[in-house]
């Protein structure tokens, strides 16, 4: 059977027999008889071991069209197994009374159809339950990969797993839907009219993760808006004689802890309309890159890599923090090398005023934000290397240590130089001066960065393949060939982290100093705004598809905002401290003053534990419906029990 | 069949066909033909709503022994209900290969027997059944209860509660059994000779809530033990020159943060043992006291009073929390009363020194603390009828409620002088006589009210009824009717909230000011053993025999031990501080020393909370194990629904 299609394949028969919807690359050197063992994997039944999907692979035809002609294979599956795979990877879906419910093909009727087509499923869905079938395509009695002899297998490894880790496979990825996009496209980016984002069409073609992250940049933006109207305000009525900021910075404290508890809330509904805050957490399987003596998973009872948690813990505690540590200190040090130049600069250009030395003010500055920029760029580097090297068993941990380190350094890098300038040489004009240059710079430049750069790349390669396209005879341009060829060069989204640091650290920019500086509110909506654009423009034309990932909230990054919120409730009680007209209320009593202001901190502190204690999590509402549901599951498990337990009972004769 | 059983009984025949585990009291007025619904009720098969019980009523016979002569119920279970019954409450047992599992009858065989007897259940487990079949008695289509037309029923009221609330039930309670008692009261407090508490057996008699109180009095005690030590080697080498205590309030730091973070590992390892770490939470039902207008709850469809949400809360802001506010106000002021009257009565003693006035100096204290215990009474009872005027559904929820409102009030009424003494007045003299005095006279106090008051009352109350015994005939003389008449009139035990607040507030005095009086530990070490044997004692002896509380911790005392040792370590900073020897360095520079003092509080809050982040709550074995548990829950569900979505594809043909 499997020949058979190959033969197919060799004549060119380009009209495929059910729709692609991810695609395999291999890489061009795969001997014959890897490919044709793992086509035969992924279509044989799932007694058989295999994923039970639909796989044409296309190859050896193609070399006119790249040097480095990879091997591709088109993935697809049957209505019936994508019910199956539905069932199985616990999609929950929304019911015809409007309740969320695990999905099960026993009762697939009391389902709502999507509106446009009929279906119970998106194309996205669709490709993550290929996708999951796929990664739980397992080994069974095979040794080894068919023709490498050297990448061994044992029972119950995954087998794509083994092929990326041994650098067979280069990628998996699912196929855009170009006229979907389109329509996405257009009613996301398309109109200049600002409206709120689509947030449920995001998340129908590019899933629950990404579609969270741009709730909360949306989230985020309207938050801002009441600061930015305010600090405008401030700023076109010159209340920025330092007197007024008392009542600012009061505002920021407010608004700093409401704003995230206000969003958790927010977050939970959207997760439980999409279905991710009731879903049962699969499993997670030990990342590709993690490895270790081969042993037993006390936990599946599987035949896996095991690593000592002692010596991980050892890397982490004796080398990781240790080395974040370092590089805080030498950032540290780099800072107060650019006051001192700084300083010396000054001092000079006002001993002898010329043309030159007024240029020469600028130096340190530039100086220090590009070994800033670089420091950022070797840490990161850093950090990936460390985290890599702990060898974490799971993506989630990986991730987890990965996003603290980084976010460690670059909270210090980007905001040490205003702490000292605030707290340490107490010149809030200075402050202001340095937070609007950092503000505006960042902005920009990250934009350009982010979106135009790989959106030029992307468009010179488009007209690359287009060209070359051209040249080819005309049976050969069947149009899917085309787009899966455009598609497998784009660059691969990596992923929500970059965008949400932006956020993060625009966060702390907003609500630290902001009472010095009214405008960062202001300047942070015109940002957001942009970004909105941007971040669709590059989801849409720069990137391969990225397959759905389930999110019911920001994971870490909820964690990371409110701890920049305690530190945004501390500094605005220094920087209302410091303020003139406190400071002469006070003037005989120091100590007094500073006793005063942390008493009045550490009341607030208290203030905002109580809140986020006594503010519920979820709205009660959809706690009612979740309660519902466990409430459901429990009494049916309960019948379940009876049953069983009678049964047993009556078959031993009790 | 109940006329049949209600003949037995008027024909005396006392040697019941069953092992009598639960005593049923209604009040004795209660009319015949309730009593009959009820017997036949509890009787009836679960088909016909019943609850499958065995039960035999006592009544009318007994006039003699008592002038209230109420009526009672003996209930108790076949051997196959139990079962039935363990396996609907989710007990979680051990197995024969050593890990914890939900107890199903159909592998019943899998399960380690009990070492002594060959059971599968503790008593207290039995009785645990029992009172929960009982507890889900519902009406079915009865309207009223018979002969009491005002005491309405609708369709799955539970048939107990309502008899409860409406005053016919006194009380339900578990029977002792003398000979396991005798055993266990010799392990636990028969020797003089100090040993471990012995966990598994309070836990087999008592059950977990119990067991887990007496593993933390423990492990508090074994925590004091290094403390206690150093302290009484400060005191006995007389370093409690106020030069010392820096290095003092240090280890008061670390050891509160330390001992809380591994308390939660160590209850988290005994919660595993006992089952109740993986227990899957009962579905909880309203309070009987809960009242409402009847309607549907959202969450189970049941009909059932129903009260807005709305109201509670404003109840609880408009009304509960300003409440406590203002006694919190009235208790300050209270306080600087005392202070006024303190001084007053001093500079008055040294103008005329006489015998009276010397007299008179005690007069303040004493009236301060007569005031407080009144004050404190006052508020129990005021916190009790508010908690109970906001109408909560859950009982969880009635508890939370009131434990913080008591808690609130108790930590300012203790620690409020103390908090003057020590950072207003600055005198820490006073402060170490202060806190001697309170430590000590608590302890001795509460000791003698707690343990042998009740003693006293139950051995009168026990001699008068052998004393009634002795002039029956002899037939009436069956042993259990005197065990039934003696535990009626015992107290009940009213759950863990006293003991827990005696360890919360000496948790307070030993970390919050101990650095000014290190004996403090050593003192509070010989409370704790003192009270192990006197909780001990009054388990055993005072107190009708509690049903078991599943356990998994200590619930909100954890929250309300964590907030204690934040407040320590603020404290303790303030007195490092304050300490004659780090004031003597800066001397002149007095903001700059509360400034170094305050960052290096933050800095310690802030290490604080990324240890109890890092540590895992739950040791990395149990969570192993609990995982694995998950895991093989989540392939048998997965297969489940694999099978079952395959057998609707193949009937409906894809």
């Amino acid at each position: 059977m499997v020949s058979k299609y190959h033969e197919e394949l060799r004549n060119e028969d380009l009209s495929l027999p059910f729709t692609p919807m991810v695609v395999i690359e291999l890489v061009s050197s795969t001997k014959e008889e890897a490919i044709q063992w793992l086509v035969k994997k992924i279509r044989d039944k799932k007694e058989q071991g295999g994923a039970d999907l639909k796989v044409t692979a296309v190859s050896r035809g193609q070399e006119l069209l790249d040097n480095s002609s990879p091997n591709l294979l088109l993935v697809g599956a049957s209505k019936k197994r994508l019910l199956l795979g539905a069932e199985e990877t616990g999609l929950v879906k929304e019911c015809k009374d409007g309740s969320m419910r695990a999905f099960t093909c026993s009762n697939r009727g009391s389902f709502k159809m999507l509106a446009d087509d009929g279906c119970l499923f998106s194309i996205a869905e669709c490709q993550y339950i290929v996708k999951h079938a796929l990664d739980s395509l397992r080994a069974r009695q095979e040794a080894m990969v068919p023709g490498y002899p050297l990448i061994r297998l044992y029972p119950g490894k995954s087998v794509l797993q083994r092929l990326e880790a041994r650098g067979l496979l280069t990628q998996v990825f699912p196929l855009h839907n170009k006229d979907d996009l389109k329509k996405l496209a257009e009613c996301w980016y398309g109109k200049l009219k600002p409206t709120f984002q689509p947030l449920d069409d995001i998340r129908h073609y590019f899933g629950e993760e990404i579609a969270m992250y741009f709730a909360f940049l949306q989230y985020f933006t309207l938050a801002l808006f009441p600061k930015a109207l305010v600090g405008l305000l401030y700023y076109l009525f010159a209340w920025e004689d330092y007197d007024k900021y008392v009542i600012f910075a009061t505002l920021n404290l407010v608004w700093s802890t409401v704003f995230l508890e206000v969003w958790k809330r927010y977050s939970a509904t959207l997760a439980y309309k999409w279905g991710t805050l009731s879903r049962q957490l699969e499993f997670e399987e030990p990342r590709p890159a993690f490895h270790g003596v081969l042993g037993r998973n006390p936990v599946t009872g599987r035949t896996e890599p095991v690593y000592s948690n002692v010596q991980r813990s050892l890397k982490i505690y004796l080398v990781s923090v240790p080395f974040v540590l370092f590089s805080l200190y030498v950032s540290l040090c780099i800072m107060m090398v650019y006051f001192e130049m700084e300083f010396w600069m000054q001092s000079y250009s006002s001993r002898r005023p010329s043309p030159w030395s007024g240029l020469l003010l600028y130096v340190p500055g530039i100086a220090y934000a590009t070994v800033i920029e670089i420091m950022n760029r070797i840490n990161r580097f850093a950090a990936e290397v460390l985290t890599e090297w702990e060898n974490h068993a799971l993506e989630s941990s990986y991730q987890n240590h990965f996003i603290v380190k980084v976010l460690v350094f670059n909270f210090l890098n980007c905001f040490s130089s205003l702490f000292y300038i605030a707290f340490v040489m107490q010149d809030l004009k200075l402050l202001r001066q340095s937070l609007a240059t950092l503000l505006i710079t960042t902005q920009i430049v990250s934009q350009v960065i982010e979106a135009f750069l790989p959106y030029w790349l992307q468009t010179r390669n488009r007209q690359r393949i287009h060209k070359k396209r051209r040249d080819l005879p005309a049976y050969r341009r069947a149009p899917w060939l085309e787009q899966v060829e455009l598609e497998r060069s784009m660059l691969a989204y990596t992923g929500t982290f970059d965008d949400y640091q932006e956020l993060f650290l625009l966060f702390g920019y907003v609500s630290f100093f902001s009472c010095v500086f009214p405008l960062a509110a202001f300047f942070a909506v015109l940002n957001n705004v942009t970004e909105m654009y941007t971040d669709a423009f590059k989801m849409c034309k720069d990137f391969k598809r990225p397959f759905l990932e389930p999110a019911a909230n920001i994971g870490v990054w909820q964690l990371a905002f409110e701890t920049m919120s305690v530190v945004a409730l501390i500094t605005n009680c220094a920087l209302i401290g410091m303020s003139p007209p406190v400071r002469l209320a006070y003037r005989d009593a120091e100590a007094d003053l500073i006793l005063l202001v942390v008493a009045v901190e550490h009341a607030l502190l208290a203030l905002k534990f109580v809140l986020c204690l006594v503010i519920p999590d979820v709205p009660r509402e959809i706690q009612t419906k979740l309660a519902r549901m466990d409430f459901e599951k429990l009494q049916a498990l309960k019948q379940q029990r009876l049953q069983q337990a009678r049964e047993s009972l009556e078959l031993n004769g009790g």
